[in-house]
């Protein structure tokens, strides 16, 4: 078993080598990881020379380099990424490292330049995976918080459409000005914005928008139709995701509408009361298709005119990604203490729209923690 | 010379990826290109199974499918990327590919399920770089807009700080309270929001923190210190950005400051005339140091007190990520024309601060086209 590790590329994207290092740099950045007979670890950064002082001072290693410290006797390409490619290679040669596992993220770049200095390497497809999804009381504690300023921003976004004006035509109104999704986007962004978080665009999909479930919506929204609003912002400081949606209807909700809430708000109790460690994802989405069943939906990509049906998977993991592993979803694999997932049926119809509401648990040892305490009604009025 | 190749990863975060497709996706995603004898190309997308729609429609490929598409005798993880690579190793397994080239961003887990399939795969380390520098007229539009849009934030932002109150101690005064580094972020973020960019953490460094150039700055900004204001925001629809830094007093400068400002414009004037296809990186750069010398600056870290260095090349390509290749810095590659560069000379003392200016440019067969025309100066009054 080789126990030299190595991970590399950019830690303000590569979200794994961030986790690793815990230091935000948008600059080509690699680990090495050394262990002595007893198991002792020695972490190695390579970054880029000016922000070696900062890495000394915040990142989680045992000592700091830049390429320059690593040049081989051919030298070091004027290219940033190469040349940390090249220097990790080299500093590999000189530790007398002959093999190295390396993690799944990888840039080809740097397994080309460690092969060519003669040391081999293997991908460890799974190194990294399950020490992302078990989250700890830190990771926990950053994702609490990222969730409940999500609550924050869904509530503001859900009052202000149920409170809206409306006009002869139905369309909903705002200080004079029609209310699109673009202008409830904005508001949202805003007040996320403030508190410090970043957040990529939104869902605001009204009316027959809403059923295609990745439909991010545009344009007016109208009175007595489902608003799915899907939020998802990060935390700049911890990167920490939060994920949250409700469905808002601004006036009176259709029977159908109605029931297709009813139907998702029985099949998200479900499904997280199927949530703890050992049960697989799939199982938890089986608990999810099987209440849907019960109200009359079914499983599938919508295709007849005003027949609802569940179109994506239960939920997913999420940390310092929005998408992260494990999936609550066929083939899901087993929960493990720390897993934290979005639980998030959705029903979906063509003509009419759809339903989702989504919460975020913690998996426990018997069970999950629900971060979610937002109400979960169509009405916000 | 083997004619297919791979790239992978998620598009959102995988440039190269989404320039090759020009499709926006948060999940794991692969694109085959095949070249028949006479060097026609076919492109095959792999991606996640909701989004086959939308990229049937958005997406730059010939082809559009989903891992299930490719499912091998072993079946496919219930891990979505680990699924993705799998369904592309099996891919090319069916079309009777043998060898693949890959771009140098591959993450490994591609590269190892294409591997155990049986296809060698070689990493190209210079794919698709030069083709990501030499910017098409769209994107270089694109980039324009993007800086233009960086200049308006900037102005908003040097005007605050020049127009401030200022209390008996220096402290500058907005609104009644003390303006800081944290609240002129803010203003930048929302005016930048509000127009449709993103904008990562700006550089407001006020005074003596000016003088770690990557110090991003905090606390209250005072009179007559200069405070350097760094904006690279990017577009949310185009995903392109903007790069530029202005160095603002409020009242009046010292002395050396405004020597270092005068050094400072005289090299970004110097490198930019330098500026054009065939001339190396590295070159620009002699040319910004060699002003900065006749000025009575050298290059280093900045060790003595007052006594003001640079310390940083002259500048970076920039484009879908805000540090691209080329360098223009030691060992700066050739330039080409389409290449879009920063040019941002700075000089840093400690207990003194740093004054830096950086514009935009797009290389051209005779020179470059400057991206900025805001003025430069340190008093926005």
């Amino acid at each position: 078993m080789t126990t030299t590790t190595v991970m590399a590329g950019i830690p303000a994207t590569n979200l794994s080598l961030f986790r690793a290092i815990r230091f935000k740099v948008g600059d080509p950045t690699a680990l090495v990881t050394l262990r002595d007979a007893d198991g002792r670890e020695r972490r190695l950064l390579i970054i880029r020379d000016i922000e070696m002082e900062r890495a000394k001072l915040h990142a989680r290693v045992d000592s700091v380099h830049c390429p320059a410290d690593f040049e081989p006797a051919s030298g070091l390409s004027g290219d940033r990424e190469t040349a940390t490619a090249q220097a990790l290679a080299h500093c590999l040669v000189g530790k007398g490292v002959s093999s190295v596992r390396a993690d799944r993220s990888l840039p080809l770049i740097y397994a080309h330049f460690i092969r060519a200095a003669g040391v081999s390497i293997e991908c460890d497809t799974e190194m990294g995976v399950l020490e992302r999804r078990a989250k700890d009381a830190q990771e926990l504690a950053w994702l609490r918080e990222a969730q409940a300023a999500t609550e924050d921003a869904m509530r503001l976004a859900c009052e202000t459409v149920a409170r809206a004006g409306v006009a002869r035509d139905g369309t909903l109104l705002l200080g004079g000005a029609s209310l699109t999704a673009e202008r409830l986007r904005a508001l949202i962004d805003i007040h996320l914005l403030e508190r410090g978080y970043e957040n990529p665009e939104s869902i605001v999909a009204c009316g027959a928008q809403g059923a295609d479930c990745h439909d991010h919506g545009h344009g007016i929204l109208r009175t007595g139709e489902p608003v799915i609003v899907d939020i998802f912002p990060r935390n700049r400081k911890t990167l920490y995701n939060g994920d949250m949606t409700r469905t808002v209807v601004h006036g009176v909700a259709s029977p159908l509408v109605t029931r297709m809430h009813a139907a998702v708000i029985d099949a998200k109790r479900a499904a997280i009361a199927a949530v703890r460690a050992g049960v697989t994802g799939e199982s938890v989405h089986h608990a999810t298709l099987a209440t849907l069943a019960a109200h009359g939906f079914s499983n599938g990509q919508p295709s007849v005119e005003r027949v609802p049906v569940i179109s994506h998977g239960t939920g997913h993991g999420i940390g310092l990604e929005v998408h992260e592993p494990p999936l609550l979803a066929g083939k899901g694999p087993e929960l493990v203490v720390g897993d934290v997932l979005t639980v998030e049926p959705g029903l979906y119809a063509i003509g009419v729209g759809g339903v989702r509401v989504e919460d975020m648990v913690a998996v426990t040892a018997d069970g999950c923690e629900n971060f979610n305490q937002l109400q979960e009604g169509l009405d916000w009025r």
